[in-house]
């Protein structure tokens, strides 16, 4: 099977340690002036191709990280570069507007041949924002508006001075009770104030940051393999959808909104079934609470369709869906118009977005189209899945719990040892990153073909099997 | 005296009411899919040059407002067209690397010739963000991460099993109280859940949406002109100072940081004296509380001087000065490394920034510096004023409270019928924006001459002497 891309590595090519030479100078210098604790791998950009990513010592790796899952077709995809050079793109990064106020005479048009394009089903509107974060934030603020409508009476019904005079306060009106944001433990919605209320990760991203009262209900463990513990797991999900009920009416500040990701992405690659999902739609609909999709992580084709909601099979479309990520820009759509506010300015700010970002989607979305890469991700991903349940079997206690089953390239499994796992996956050429407590996450890109996914598996064979050999010292790295 | 740019147009043209024919039917268009209540005016930035903003219809304004004070140098402006074409850029937009663990190999000279080259006098760091309001969130997070870690007892002591359980539930641990941040009246910082809770301009902000139970202190209300109200006005900022004392001392939640704008911009061009912000600088060193600058508004040129802070003589720099818009990127300076949390991790998120904007940024400071635009801007904006001084005299009631002098061209002043006054603007070719209740706040570009500010104190004339004429009906409109 040959490439998408032709100006792709045929391989890895390990030279230096990682960190090599030319690479930790650069990182001392960066140091000074930029935090540097949590760098992974600096990096040559400008050497990077396809699924390959290069640093300054010579060193290239397959990279199934991604830019934490944020590379969508490769690094100096052809087709992004052609798009880079365009007048329009030029001119929206030049002349960014404020788009709320002075949105630029096409702005329909590039929506609807691209963001709105691969709109999901049911979602026919956009709000666009910059990244994951305020994509949720500003989906949260649309809810907030949206439920207190509703107990106002209306859009038509006008705001009182006594709410006018309490919200620049920092106050609900009096004999009003507050409302919350409902999501899930182990959940990962981002990291400003609002944002990181919902999420429910690991305390290193929440620790000292002040956060609003809001409930977060248990998501089902399953344990896998899923077909040895069916009813275990349904009994699970059951449970978990009966604390998001009893949240939902009793909890002290009740939700106008549930928020979750189709997989719990940063939490450690948590799934769901779709009957659990279509469980969740029916619960909130039935108690007039707004369902948000976090498909920040798992939108734009990973897991095999180009949203992840799609296995879900929703007899109703969720009322908010969020996207960022691999789409290079980021927001949230929306179906039911009165989503919108029921004024101007009450959901606004200057930039609102990106229009260049906008662009660089439509041409994302146009090579998804051209190469079919959601379905070539549906098929390569099953190849892989396949390929690690032998290695699972083969090699007891190294690849737990697979999960990611017919969900595209969207695989992950536990190892004990995972820290050392992902730092020994350089020196085999390959750029893996974890989530949650124990697991490797893989996430490549859209163009992760077969012949990577032998390479992959080659590298994970020999992580496993090669524990004993030194890395570090004494000139064992590479191996 | 000669344009920076000879592709401008010699002046504003009018050609049809505005929005014309074809901006309502392509407003209309837009209206599916994006909400265009707050829509100003329908752009063509493709015909859009330096000073001036077109649209559709043909219509070139003379541009004051510049997208809520975010276009630097000018509309196409053919510096920033040949840094987009660069590589360096293209690369940057086209392989978004996540900055906090996979930093391209060049990060630390982008940043040292760019952001970090005009960086606030003391501050030599930075953490860079998408937007304003991610600057001035991430920064309250430094905050309240530094000020647990003085609670704790400095970085190396470890976080206690029950601060990391209680952070999951979104509690402080039990005997500890809750932090806040201190802001003013009238202060506008961003419209997210955090930056939010410190915004207060205007209802329509925060309606609906949960906020923290933060303090704010009212700001001095200055009366003018100044010189007639000296003592008054001295009175007004030792009072405020007393408040947020006060406010410090004895609010149930305590601040740990205080944030304030030079100028503030969206609650209505409000200004205090170099006096009042050396005073709040010292109380809050007195107190332990840090300082945040907010200059996304006024930073970058537009008061005559780079930073607006400048214009205080502080003793000590502020603790983080935030930034965004004419940067056309964002983020916050700081000096002092413990307000690097003290792990990693912490202060974190995918994109963290934008490189190619980065980029973007050092070719405006490249152009700043070339045409030494910001002693530029403090004259225009001198000559400016004197000429709007003669014109509140010559119509009394129409230019009320006239302030921003020795600002550079940061100019307003109040008018009873504003909004009408923004609107007819249009009519006399120019686009203004407003701040506040009343007020008409000039923002213009750094490339904004004596010549500009004729046409603009022309058209300004035009407005304040043509009430009676009818714009909207009847042909008139163009006058």
């Amino acid at each position: 099977m040959s490439s998408f891309y032709e100006w792709e590595p045929e391989g890895p090519s390990v030279k230096t340690e990682i960190p090599g030479p030319k690479a930790k100078e650069a990182i001392a210098k960066l140091d000074k002036v930029f935090d540097t604790r949590s760098l992974n791998m600096l990096t040559d950009f400008t050497k990077s191709n396809g699924n390959y990513i290069a640093d300054p010592d010579g060193n290239v790796l397959l990279d199934v990280y991604a830019q934490i899952a944020s590379i969508p077709i490769g690094y100096n995809n052809p087709a992004l570069h052609k798009a880079a050079q365009g007048d329009d793109f030029i001119n929206g990064l030049i002349n960014r507007p404020a788009l709320g106020n002075f949105p630029p005479h096409d702005w329909a048009e590039v929506l609807e041949t691209g963001i709105l394009k691969v709109a999901p089903k049911g979602l026919n509107q956009v709000f666009t924002a910059m990244a994951g974060s305020d994509a949720n934030e500003t989906a949260y603020k649309a809810a907030f508006m949206y439920r207190r409508q509703q107990e106002r009476g209306g859009p038509n019904v006008e705001f009182t001075e006594a709410e006018m005079e309490s919200a620049m306060n920092n106050e609900v009106p009096k004999g009003r009770k507050e409302l919350s944001i409902l999501s899930f433990r182990t959940a990962f919605h981002g990291r400003l104030f609002g944002s990181l209320s919902t999420t429910r990760s690991k305390p290193i991203h929440k620790l000292d940051i002040p956060a609003f009262d809001w409930p977060q209900a248990t998501f089902p463990h399953l344990k896998y393999p899923l077909e040895a513990h069916a009813e275990e797991n349904a009994a699970a999900e059951k449970k978990s959808l009966e604390e998001v009920e009893h949240l939902i009416l009793n909890y002290r500040v009740p939700p106008c909104a549930v928020i979750v990701e189709p997989i719990q992405s940063e939490g450690g690659d948590n799934h769901a079934s779709p009957a659990f999902f279509r469980g969740l739609r029916e619960l909130t609909r039935k108690h007039n609470v707004l369902l948000i999709v976090d498909e920040v992580q798992t939108g734009v084709g990973a897991t095999g369709k180009f949203w992840a909601h799609e296995h879900w099979d929703l007899p109703h479309p969720p009322d908010m869906v969020t996207f960022s990520k691999k789409a290079q820009t980021a927001g949230y759509y929306f179906g039911n118009p009165e989503l919108r506010p029921n004024k101007p300015y009450r959901q606004f700010n200057t930039w609102m977005g990106d229009p260049s970002r906008a662009l660089l989607f439509r041409a994302i979305v146009g090579e998804i189209e051209r190469l079919d890469l959601v379905n070539h991700t549906a098929k390569v991903g099953d190849y892989l899945y396949g390929k690690l349940e032998a290695l699972a079997k083969k090699y007891p206690g190294q690849f737990d719990n697979l999960r990611g089953k017919g969900m595209g390239t969207f695989i992950a499994f536990d190892n004990p040892r995972r820290d050392e796992f992902l730092k020994r996956a350089k020196a085999f050429g390959v750029n893996i990153g974890g989530s949650g407590v124990s697991a490797v996450r893989l996430r490549p890109m859209l163009i992760f073909e077969q012949k990577h996914a032998d390479i992959l598996l080659e590298a994970l064979e020999g992580i496993v099997t090669t524990w004993d050999k030194d890395l570090g010292k004494g000139g064992k790295w590479p191996l």
